[in-house]
This record gives structure tokens, sequence and C-alpha cells, in this order.
């Protein structure tokens, strides 16, 4: 894979609305390119870690940012969360958790777990595309990423 | 200690025209009020764990964001950082670290530690004034502090 080509943003969202909010939003911030979706937990593993679909993808390749929601089929947030953040190869990659849920054990848990960052939905549309715009700054072209060779 | 009077902010910086230059955008931003500052890595940790001259100190009254230079006096960054995400009490506490360094041992080194995010320095005055003013609104308006209780 041509590093240059390499996913910037994962974004693990099964809700058809926000992942369309989401994508509107950070192409409207310029932000748009190389994204690559995942719609359950399942499929954000294979993904982050080049197994079943994704079989020969380097785990060296990490995105900039993984998105992160937390209901979601098949294998929840947390769990994802979980897994890449206890795994050496995974646990650099900034992750943050873009939620409705407000609740504070899931708030908690997460930063036990190692989340970078923990934002709530806005539930209004311009907030939430504001959020997304935010993030997508910050993480793309603020934050150093752990650039991990391999 | 009063919640609503807890420091938001604590700045470890030893730079002189660094803290001030931070210093001055958090305030342009409206971000200025209840910040900390450390000069040095110790005082921030005595600081942060409620001892030495902040005996008595709740350790549990967490900012939302430090912001952590690398090279520092008496106890460097990197310490403070290992300290601060090794310690139950204080893992969750948000930690972005802003260094000039852009050396990729201290890159590896910070995100395997466990910190939130790093930030090079940009080297000109609005890039750094610019940079101080997205991670304050980041970190204190649009993410989700850990809030733990005690």
């Amino acid at each position: 894979m041509n590093e240059n080509n390499a996913v910037e943003i994962l974004i693990v969202e099964d809700t058809p609305q926000d992942l369309e909010l989401t994508l509107r939003a950070l192409k409207k911030a310029k932000l748009g390119n190389r994204i690559q979706i995942a719609r359950d937990g399942a499929e954000a593993l294979d993904f982050i870690f080049g197994e079943g679909p994704y079989s020969g993808r380097p785990v060296t390749a990490v995105p900039k940012v993984i998105l992160l929601d937390l209901k979601l089929p098949k294998i929840d947030g947390i769990e994802v969360l979980r897994r890449v953040k206890s795994d050496d190869r995974t646990n650099s990659i900034p992750i943050v958790v873009l939620t409705s849920s407000k609740e504070q054990k899931d708030v908690v848990e997460s930063y036990r777990l190692g989340v970078n960052s923990y934002i709530v939905k806005p539930v209004n549309f311009d907030g939430f595309a504001g959020a997304v715009q935010e993030l997508g700054m910050y993480w793309l072209l603020l934050n150093q990423p752990p650039k991990i060779d391999g």
C-alpha cells in the first residue's frame, strides 16, 4: 500500500443519518479524502487488524484517527476500544468516541480503556456538523499522529 | 474546593515566552480562566497529586486538560506523563503534549505512555497562538472530560 494513499480516518458508525452528516461535514471542511467506513464493530476490527475481508492489509498502515460510535451491531464500541488499546501494534492510534451517550459509565469506561477523546454528539444538525469539522481539523491537521513504521 | 472553581487547565511550561504566548492566546479566545501554571515537572506532579506545596488539594479535582511541555527542569515531561498515566487516580486526565520536539522517539514514547494528543509547537507567532486556541476550544468546550467523582 502506498503510504500517501493510506486511509486517514476510519469512521465506525451504523446510523445512516449520522454517517451521512459526518461525511458531508468532513467534505465541506475539505477533509473528505481517504475515509474508510465500517458499519459495525466486527468490520472495524477486521479493517484495523487486517483480517477477514481486509486480509493482507498491513496492520502498520494506521489511520490518523478512528471515530468510534459506541452502540454498534455485532461488536460494540467499548469492545473495539478495548481490543485496539490493548494491542501493542495498534494502541497508539488516536481514538475519538463520538456517541449520543452521556452516561457516566460510558465516559469513565472509555477513559479507563485509554480513549484519546470523548465527544457527545450534539443533537442539532448544525452543532453536529460543527463538532465533526472541529474534530476533523484537530486530529487530521493539528495533532501529530504516531506514524508507526512497519 | 468548590467544584465550580476547580482548575480547568494545567499548563506545564518553563519557557517564559511560550508561557506568555499561551496565556495570551487562551485569554483572547476567552478560555483564560481557572488556569494553573507549573514551571517544572516536579511542581506539576505536586499539583496533580496534591503533594508538597499543594498538600491537601484533592487528587480527584482533575483539570479538563494538561498541556505538557517535554523539556522541563527537575522532572521531564515524559516522566510526568508516565506517572500520571500509570496511576489509576489520574490516568483519565487528558494530556496534550505541546512541544518543539518533532523527534520520532518522543512521539512514539508519548503515545506508548498513553498521551491523548501530541502537538508540535508551530514556529511562528500566529501559528502558535492559533494552535493554542484550537486545542483550548477542543479540550475545554468540545471534549467530554472524565469527571471523576471523589
